[in-house]
C-alpha cells in the first residue's frame, strides 16, 4: 500500500493569463512528476465574483474568494501564488509571508528595489519557501545549457546577446491597458519581457556589473479603452503611454563577459522571440523560445572540418525534466516550463529549501531593472552597486 | 446558474505510451475547450493489477479492471478507448460496438483490411460514434493547411512528399519487442509511423489510386529480450525480425497528384521527422512534426520579387484549435494534438456524428497499407481497388 | 623564372546558359587554381554568326566558327567542350573523339544508352581524356560528404532521398521550348535535373540495382513559341509536350541501400532544390544546392545528449577545393562548381587520366535513366542489368 | 560593327586578400555586365618584387610596380584602387587625387576623422570619381532591402540590430598581426568588421545621432610572430594587443530608430556572421551574409493567419544586379558583391558621378567609428555632432 504523499494546499491570487498557466501546471504536475509533496488546487481569489467563480470551475479549483486577504488568512492554505499585476505583488507577498504561507510570485517581483528588498526580508524572516516565476529557466534546453556551462564546456564566457522580440504593440490604434501605465506595471517591454532575458543572463552567465540603456516609447498616446470590448478609436480620448515600447541595453558582467539586450514590442514578425546566444572561449549555445525544445551547441574543439552548430532536440531522458514527458522529439510546449518549475517548488517545500529562482533572484533582477531605468533616465552608465548599495541590500553575497 | 454538461464516462484499455497521451488529453480537455459534452475518466484496464492500479492513480482514473471484457460490460462506461497493440484492436472494438459503446481506437485500425471492414460494419450497425486516433491531423498547422487546400489556395494538387523518419532502431543490439513481430503489429515502420503519413495524405490530398512499395528489414535478427530490463546480447538467443525497418512508396492519387512516401527507423539524426510538402499549381505547404506549430506556405501569385515560403506560427486565434491555448507563439506540443482530437470526439457524441478521422478512414488507411504490403511482396504496382473490391468494401464511395 | 605551363586550347560548341557557365570557369580557373595545364579560350561555334560573334567577345573567346565540324577539325584546338542540346551530343562527341580531341560534355551524355555506349567506346578507342559535366559533384560540401562516406564515417548506407525540385514550368501559358520535345532532349525533368540527383546517388551511395518510376506530364499541351520573344498564347497553335514534367522513383542499390528520388518542375516555391539526405548506420548527411556551401552532418556516436545535425560551412582549407577561394564563410556560388570540375579536367589531361565523372559515368547514368523510362512505360520494376546487358555494355566493372 | 567602349586603366596598390577580391571583380565585370566603360587591369604595386610579380601573373595584371608613388604617377593609369592596410590609405588617396586619378579605397577610409575629411576634400577639389569599398551593400538581397525601404514597404523604421560575428581570434596562441596594432589598423573588430554593419545601417536606416559603446580586448597579450610561418608560442616574446577583440554599441538614429550593434571575433561557431534585422511599423527584413542570396521579409499587413517571414531567394531578374548572373537560385557568392560595386564605379566614371558609397560615406562612417571610440574611452554617450563639428566637416548636410 502506497503511503499517501503530503498535500500542499495552494491559494492563487488572480486568474487571467498567468493564472491559467499556473493552474494547468498544478493540475498536471502529479501526472508527469513524482514530486515529494503534491499540490492541491484549494482556492483562487479575484474581485469579480462571477469571473472568479467561472474560472475556478473551468480550471479545477475547489473554491474561491473575492478578497485576497481572506484567502491568505485561510487555515487550509499552505501556499500563496501571486499572478496579479506588478503593483500588487508587494502588499500580497508581505501579507502572505507574515501569515506563514510559502509563496510563488510572478515576475518582476515588485515595482522597485525597495519593495523587492522588503519582500525578500519578509520571506527570510518568516521562514517560508519562496520562488519567482521566471519560467523560461525551466525549458529543458535552457537547463541543459546551464549544465553545459557549469561543466565548463563553453569555457570562459565572453558574450551574451539576448533579445525578447514581440510585435504586439505595433498598431497605434491599440488601446491603453494596465501594461501601458507605469504606476501599475513599473515598466513596459523592459519589465514585462526584458526581465526574462536579464534573468536568463544571470542564470547562465552570472551577475551584472554595469549597464547602459535606452528606453523608448514610439507611440506616446493611445486610445483609452472603454469598459466594453468594442474599442473605437476616439481622438478626443487619448491617454499617455507612460512605459517603454522598447528597451536596448549594453552590459558588463562581473566575470568579464559583455552583453547586449533588447526587449521590444515593435519587432514585426517576431511573435515571441525570446532568444539568446552565449559565446565562451570553448563553445557557444543558442536558444529560441519559439522552438523551445531545441538548443544549438557549438564546440570549438570539435574535429577540424566538422565544426558547426549542432541542433539538439532536448527531449531525451538525459535532458533535464524531459524524461517526465514523452519519447524523444515528441515536443513539449510553453506550458511545461511551469510544470517543471512547480516540481522544484514542491520538492523545495518538502526539503525546506527555496529553489532557484527565488526572491533573492527577484531582488537581484529588480536591481538590474532599476539600474537600467536609471541609466536611461540619466543617459549614462550605471554600476549595479549604485542601486544595490543605496538600497541597503547588504546580505546579498 | 450554469446547466451541468452531460458527462461522457470513458473506459480505456491499455495504459502505456498511448494510454498516457490519451489520459492527459481527457484530463486537460475541459481546461482548454468548452465542448458540448465532457469526459469523465472512469476506468482503465490492464492485465497486470499492480501496474494498472498504479497507472490509474498516477494518471487520474477513478477505477481499474484487469479484464478488458469486464470494462466493456460495465454500465457506467459510455466510451471505450483502445490503446493496446494492433493485434488486439479487432476483438475489442467488435465487443465494444456490440455493447453499444462509442469507440476511439489507436491506429492502425487493425491487422488487415478484412478485420477493419468488420470493425467498420460493427460500429455502423450498432450506431456508435467512432474515431481513429490519427492525432497529427489535429496540429493547428495541419488543420490550417487543410483549410487553405479546401479554399483552393493551392490550386490543383500535383505533388506530395511525405516522410516519417526516426532513428530508434539503428542499434543492432536493440532487442526484439512486440513492434518487431508481424503477428502482433501487422507491419513495422509502415504501420507504426508510415500510416500517419498516409492518413495525412488522404486528409490533405485525397484518395490513393495505386501504389508501389519496398519494405526492407535491415537488421534481420535481434536479441530476444529477457523478462527483466537488463538486456544482454546473447548470440545464441536471437529472434527473427518479421516486420519492415523501412518502407518507401510511390503513389498516384485519384485526382492526378503523385506522391512519394518513406517511413523508416534508420534515418540517423531524425528523431520524429513526420514531414510533408504539398505542391499545387497555385501554392505549396510544408510541415514538420518536430516544429509542429509552424506551417510554411508559398503562393505562386505573390508579388513578383517577393515570392518565397513564409513561415507561419499557427498559434493565433485564426488558426484552428489554437485559440483555446495561449497567446500567439506560446507554443503547444505533441500532447495537444490529442486534446484537439478529443474535443471533436466529445462534440461528435453530442451531435450524433462520427468526426473525421473515423473507422471509415481507418479502413481506407488499412486498404492503402495492405496495397503497399501486397505491392512489396509482388514487386509490382497495386491498384487500391484490388484490395478494396476483394474485401467487398462496397459502401465506400 | 617560372617555366611556362602547357596551354590547353579549348573549342566550345554552343554558348547559351551552359556555355556561359563553362566560359566563366575557363576564364577564372587560373585565377584560383594552380593546375598542371592551363586552358586557353580558343574558339566557340554556333550557327548564328551575329550571336556567336557577340558571345565570343562578351565571354572572352579568341575566335568563333559557325560550323561545329570546322571547329573540331581545327589544328589549334585540343579540347572540344559540348554544351548543346542533348540530341546533338552523340554526333559531336564521336567526331571529336575521332579527331583526337579531349572532350568535356554536358549531361545527360546522350539520347539513349546505345548512343552513350558508342560515345564511351569512341573516347576509349581514341585515347582521349573525357569528362561529363555533372558539376554538382564539385561543390566542396558534396566532395566532403564523399570523403566522410569513403572514410566510413556514415557506416553502411541505408537510405538516400534525393529531390530536384523546381517550379519553372507551373505556368500553363509557358510556351514549348526544345526542353519540352522528347526528340531533342530525351526526357524532361528526369534528364534535365533528375539526372543530377541520380549521378550524386551513384557518386555517394554506389551503383543502382533496380528502379521503378512514374513519369508524369501535368500540362499536356502548351502554346507554340513564335520566332520572337513576345509570346502570345494562341489556343489555335498549341503543341504537344512530349516529355515528363515530373518523375518519381524508388530504387534499390547494389549495397542494399534503398532510395527515393523526385525530379519536378511543378514544386512551387522551390527554385533550384537539388537536395539529398543520406543515412548510414553510423551517421547522416544532408545537402541543398540553394545553400551549397553548407553540409549538415550527424554522427550516431556523438556524446549522448549532444546528438544532432551540425551545420558545417564547407569553406575552410580542409574542405575540398575550398582553399582555392576566400577566407572561411566567404561563400562561393553555383559557378564555382564548374571551376572545380575544370581543375580536375586540366590535371587529368596532364596526367593522361580521365577524372570522374567521365563518359563511363555518363553511360551508367544513361542506363539508370533508360531503366526508369522503361519502368514508367511498363509500370513495373526494371533491373538495371536489363538495360546494361541488352546494350552489351560488357566492359563496365 | 560595335563601337569600342572606353577602357578605364586601373592601378591597384596592394594584392593580398582584398587585392584578390578586387582583381577577380575587374576580371569578371565585362563577362557579366554591360557597363558604359570597361576596366583594364593595367598594373599593381607592392614592395616585394617577387611577390608582386607573381601576383600580377596569377591574377592577370599587365604590369607591376614596387613603389606605389610610381604607380600613381604613371600616365597610363586612370584609376587608383587602394587595398592596403588602413594606416596607408590617407597618403595614397591624397596623392592619387592630386594626380587626378579616380579612386576606389578599401574601408575604413582612414585612421581617423581628420584624415577622412582631408581625403574627402581632396577628391572633391580634384574632381575625381571616388568610392569606398563597402561591398556588402551590393549583395542583391541588400539592394532589394534598400528598395523595399525606400518604397515605404517597412514604414517608419523602429529598430535595427546588426551583428558581425566571427570567431577567428579565439585562440590565445594566435600571433599578433598588423590587425592587432592600433597604429596600423585604427581599431580591431570595430573597424575591420563593425564598420560594415555601421555602413549597412547608414545605407538602410539613415544617419546616426548618438552612440554609446564598449570596446573590449579579451586577450591582452599574444605571441609575436616570427618572420617565417612557423609560429611557436614563446612566453618571453609576447606583444600587446592594442585594438578591440569585440565592440558592442547602442545607437539612436536621426529618424528616431534605435539600434544595437556588435562586432566580435570571439563568437565561436560564427565564421562570417554579418547579419541584420530591421523592423519598421509596416514590416521587417532580415539578412545574413552566410546565406547572402536570401532576404527574409515580413509584412504586417499580410492576410491574417498568413503572416510570417518569407524567405526570398534574391536571384531573379527583378532583384538588383541578379539578372546579370544565372537563372533563379543558381546562387552567387561573396566575390560578386565586388563585381556589382565595380559596375556602378565604371558607370560612375562614365557619367561623372561618384556612386554611393563614396568618400562622403567613408567620412560619415569614420565619424561614427570615432564617436564610438570616444564613447568607449569616456564611458559615456557621444553625440555624432561632437565629432563631426569638431572636425569642421561642415559641408555634410
Amino acid at each position: 500500500m502506497s503511503i499517501e504523499k503530503k498535500k500542499v494546499r495552494v491559494g492563487m491570487i488572480g486568474y487571467k493569463f498567468m493564472g491559467k498557466a499556473h493552474s494547468l501546471a498544478y493540475r498536471n504536475l502529479p501526472f508527469f512528476f513524482d514530486t515529494k509533496f503534491v499540490p492541491v488546487m484549494q482556492a483562487i481569489s479575484g474581485r469579480n465574483e462571477a469571473g472568479v467563480k467561472k474560472a475556478a470551475e473551468k480550471m479545477g479549483w475547489d473554491s474561491y474568494e473575492t478578497d485576497w486577504r481572506k484567502l491568505i488568512q485561510r487555515d487550509d492554505i499552505d501556499v500563496i501564488d501571486i499572478v496579479t499585476p506588478n503593483s500588487t505583488h508587494f502588499e500580497m507577498a508581505i501579507a502572505a509571508a507574515e501569515a506563514g504561507k510559502h509563496i510563488i510570485c510572478e515576475k518582476p517581483l515588485s515595482m522597485n528595489v525597495n519593495q523587492a528588498k522588503r519582500m525578500y526580508e519578509a520571506v527570510q524572516k518568516n521562514g517560508v519557501i519562496h520562488m519567482i516565476c521566471h519560467n523560461y529557466r525551466f525549458a529543458p534546453a535552457v537547463q541543459y545549457a546551464k549544465k553545459l556551462i557549469d561543466q565548463g564546456r563553453l569555457g570562459n564566457i565572453r558574450h551574451i546577446r539576448g533579445t525578447y522580440l514581440q510585435d504586439a504593440s505595433m498598431d497605434p490604434n491599440l488601446p491603453i491597458t494596465w501594461r501601458a501605465k507605469k504606476e501599475i506595471t513599473g515598466s513596459g517591454a523592459l519589465g514585462d519581457i526584458g526581465s526574462h532575458s536579464l534573468d536568463l543572463a544571470r542564470f547562465l552567465v552570472g551577475e551584472f556589473q554595469e549597464v547602459v540603456g535606452v528606453m523608448e516609447t514610439f507611440i506616446k498616446q493611445r486610445p483609452i479603452q472603454n469598459e466594453g470590448l468594442n474599442v473605437q478609436v476616439d481622438a478626443t480620448k487619448m491617454g499617455e503611454v507612460t512605459v517603454d515600447d522598447a528597451t536596448v541595453i549594453l552590459a558588463r558582467f562581473e566575470n568579464g563577459a559583455i552583453g547586449t539586450f533588447e526587449a521590444t514590442k515593435f519587432a514585426g514578425g517576431n511573435l515571441n522571440g525570446n532568444r539568446f546566444e552565449i559565446n565562451g572561449d570553448k563553445g557557444s549555445i543558442r536558444w529560441d523560445l519559439e522552438n523551445l525544445n531545441n538548443l544549438d551547441v557549438y564546440f570549438a574543439d570539435d574535429e577540424p572540418g566538422l565544426r558547426g552548430f549542432r541542433t539538439i532536440n532536448c527531449t531525451e531522458e538525459i535532458h533535464p525534466y524531459a524524461g517526465a514527458y514523452w519519447p524523444p522529439a515528441h515536443i513539449i510546449g510553453y506550458e511545461h516550463t511551469f510544470i517543471n518549475l512547480l516540481s522544484d517548488f514542491m520538492n523545495g517545500i518538502a526539503d525546506g529549501i527555496s529553489p532557484k529562482p527565488n526572491f533573492e533572484d527577484g531582488l537581484r533582477n529588480q536591481i538590474v531593472l532599476e539600474s537600467i531605468e536609471k541609466s536611461a533616465m540619466q543617459k549614462s552608465w550605471v554600476n549595479i552597486s549604485e542601486i544595490s548599495n543605496n538600497s541597503l541590500v547588504t546580505n546579498l553575497k
